[in-house]
């Protein structure tokens, strides 16, 4: 609708009660026939996820897409906006996305995760850098292949040689234990390190070398990278962050973080050709925590690229983030 | 549970009535705490869609996995079961599932294709047959690479060499329309052989002639291979056809089918390698609008091998069927 308003009308003619949340809930109003409507404010473009709440139930809507996010399948709803361009479907060459299954030995089960191949690559004999990315909390591997929409953002920067052909790997980052705690971060690291790369290195013409490997993630999945990467910058030459920053209640892990960077500062900065740090703006869930980790590394005069894109902690944000992000990747 | 039996458990403190629909409604009870739980009866093994009713309004579980099916995204629940270890993830080479756009000069606009590419296809020079595989009406090309584990079937079966490595097209059937209608299965036979066909050809090393192209469908995907298949049996030397037969309100299309089969039937004999029909038992919905259908091959004695798997016009039963008909391929 104009001006960015959603009218959403559903039956229900037995309910009580009936709203749409949309992080704010919006009322529904009975109408005759047992259907309730409902037209919302102007909301920010790009998408959102959304519940409907009938007699206060929070409940998916079969009318919707339904996408994994929240820990669970939730309805999502796209605005079009002009700024979306860069992840359209164009008559541009397009890669694939596949899902590939593999047997992790950190887990000890079978694991899945999502590939992006570029344009050629099947009939190309060279070998591409690649792009390790991480989904947030309550999200899993399909998070960047479906709601990222991570092939279209490539195929576009590929075809206008704004970014080099690459593979992206979209790792299932759920490793137990809530995602957040040092043990999960640890699984996650050996579930990269000892399990994920290698088999990526074998598996596909994925070129080696901390100057072909990058990784980057958004929310957890940039406590991941921070975690992962900082640590580990002989094997991954850049580093993204979107939406994240130590959490205060990791003051363990973030102090031995500073710590390791203040210790390693010049094999660090010789290894690292980049840290990107991307927020969604004030609004973003994760600003205060950003802005304090930004601050310790200010103070330890730790390098890095910090760029902000209004949007809060959303897709849109984490969309252009890569937008943004791959084309500084293995120059 | 014991017995194939769900506990279904949900918080609704506010709503009259809650319901869960697995073809059969079961009303849950109000428990205290504002819980509503109900135990259901022994349901068949296998994989089915359901819906919770809440006040009358039929929704998709958030708690669930969702599939898009019926048209809309839906909650699904698979009951596992001994016959289901065909479909298991086990130590064996996996292929991968490859999701492709392509552009349609029959709808003028970018699609999807999902593709699954068989164990070592990678590395290997070969060229491979190619099986043509169609989902059912309100489904779409996800279907078969979610609900119907097309992957680990053929995975299961390339490893224990019932079945020739093949690469397997999951196309998307809704071609406007309905899918019923003549002009919907025209279209979908342009998008087939002028579109479809001829991409992957040019994008996969596909082998080319009858004897390496299958095609085969469930329910409207049976109907679209009746209508696509026999009229090209130059082009397609084995059809499967699951859960489906001409409907009623066809005969138009079916009786020209049927001339069809009677003018031409030596050659298409002597193309055709295969039809293979399979059904879910005589609760399967198509059960009657096959025997008729069948009734009218006989008379033509138009060859076909027939087949029943009990569980009714369901996923279990596709699955299955998949799992007897690709081993008969391009042998």
């Amino acid at each position: 609708m104009p001006g960015s308003r959603v009218a959403f009308r559903i039956k229900a003619p037995e309910a009580q009660k009936v709203q749409v949340d949309l992080g704010r809930k919006y009322e529904m109003l009975r109408d005759t026939g047992g259907y309730w409507k409902v037209t919302t404010d102007s909301i920010s473009e790009g998408f959102h996820y959304y519940s409907l709440l009938i007699d206060g139930v929070a409940l998916a809507d079969p009318a919707s897409e339904t996408f994994y996010g929240m820990g669970r399948m939730a309805s999502g709803i796209e605005i079009p906006f002009s700024g979306g361009d860069y992840y359209a479907v164009k008559d541009v060459p397009h890669g694939e996305i596949r899902i590939k299954r593999y047997f992790s030995t950190v887990t000890n089960s079978w694991r899945r995760f999502y590939i992006y191949t570029p344009p050629g690559y099947e009939s190309a004999a060279q070998h591409y850098p690649v792009l390790y990315l991480l989904h947030g909390g309550g999200e899993d591997e399909r998070g960047w292949a479906t709601q990222g929409k991570t092939d279209l953002i490539m195929d576009n920067l590929i075809a206008s040689k704004q970014a080099r052909p690459m593979l992206i790997v979209m790792m299932d980052g759920n490793m137990g234990g809530g995602g957040f705690g040092e043990q999960a971060l640890v699984n996650f690291e050996n579930e990269l390190k000892q399990v994920v790369v290698p088999f990526v290195e074998s598996n596909y013409r994925a070129g080696k070398g901390a100057a072909n490997r990058a990784l980057a993630g958004l929310s957890m999945g940039g406590l991941q990278t921070l975690y992962a990467g900082i640590k580990n910058t002989d094997l991954f030459g850049y580093l993204g962050v979107f939406s994240s920053g130590w959490l205060p209640m990791q003051q363990a892990i973030s102090e031995a973080q500073y710590l390791f960077i203040k210790n390693n500062k010049a094999a660090i900065e010789q290894n690292l050709q980049l840290l990107w740090i991307g927020m969604g703006g004030k609004e973003d869930i994760a600003y205060n925590n950003c802005k304090l980790m930004l601050a310790r590394f200010d103070e330890l005069q730790f390098k890095y690229q910090y760029s902000e894109y209004p949007g809060g902690h959303t897709w849109p944000v984490w969309r252009n983030n890569l937008y943004s992000f791959a084309p500084l990747l293995f120059k």
